[in-house]
């Protein structure tokens, strides 16, 4: 995290970063539900058996969370910040208590914006991936992004 | 919170259902964001004027998390919980301390499934809306929703 900040002038559709990892504890899982999304699948392991996934998984919100931590700790460092304005979220696969997670990010788009030549909008799909490169979360924003002050 | 549980079979195209609120505090906004998007323009009053908000303003994913918290607490309680495989989130306004959130859910569609007759898939709309009715947050998530006993 002492790379550059990476203006929109820095980006090129097709370049990928990779985040470090981290692990979802049962112990983290159980308490964030208990806060934000307090369901038995999220939140007791025993009741968990009984509902449409049959074991005890995390809240999607609390892994779109983690995914955001790796990125701050490790992703790519957009200059200004990662300043989304939302996308497509989807969750293909659930996480489960012990498993590690990384994010890799790919630029998708890149449009210069039309009324302030100081910026410009990235299009970009975060991938949340486990030990067994599964996606579990992926995320697909547009981000603001500064244009290197003098480029425009 | 002690209505029956909806099941597939209960919903229909166009109902609407409204939580009830709560309150961003300035507290909770610079703590969730130092646990997962610390960011200065989430976790620094000062620093936040430099930033493309020029404000203090909360990190998107702790509005959904509160979104999410609303829905528990007191948004339409589906037969099977609130299990979703993702959809299009957007954040069209920021949150600000001291703003008050609720959430309002629109049942967008309902397919009921080919494969497996006892379930069916709910297009629905979560729009978070601060306390002018200013949507903060939407968010369109397909749902499984499971048919009542014996319907199919």
């Amino acid at each position: 995290m002492h790379q550059d900040p990476l203006y929109f002038d820095d980006l090129a559709v097709g370049m990928r970063f990779s985040t470090g990892t981290l692990t979802m504890t049962e112990d983290e899982i159980i308490a964030f539900a208990r806060l934000y999304d307090a369901q038995p699948f999220h939140t007791d392991k025993v009741r968990a058996r009984d509902s449409l996934f049959g074991e005890l998984v995390a809240s999607g919100w609390h892994t779109a969370a983690m995914s955001m931590r790796l990125l701050i700790a490790s992703g790519p460092r957009f200059a200004g910040g990662i300043v989304g304005t939302g996308g497509e979220l989807l969750w293909p696969r659930p996480v489960r208590p012990g498993d590690t997670l990384r994010v890799v990010t790919e630029i998708l788009a890149l449009t210069p914006s039309r009324s302030r030549p100081d910026r410009g909008s990235v299009q970009i799909r975060n991938e949340t991936r486990n030990q067994e490169d599964e996606v579990v979360q992926s995320f697909s924003p547009r981000l603001v992004v500064p244009r290197r002050p003098g480029s425009s």
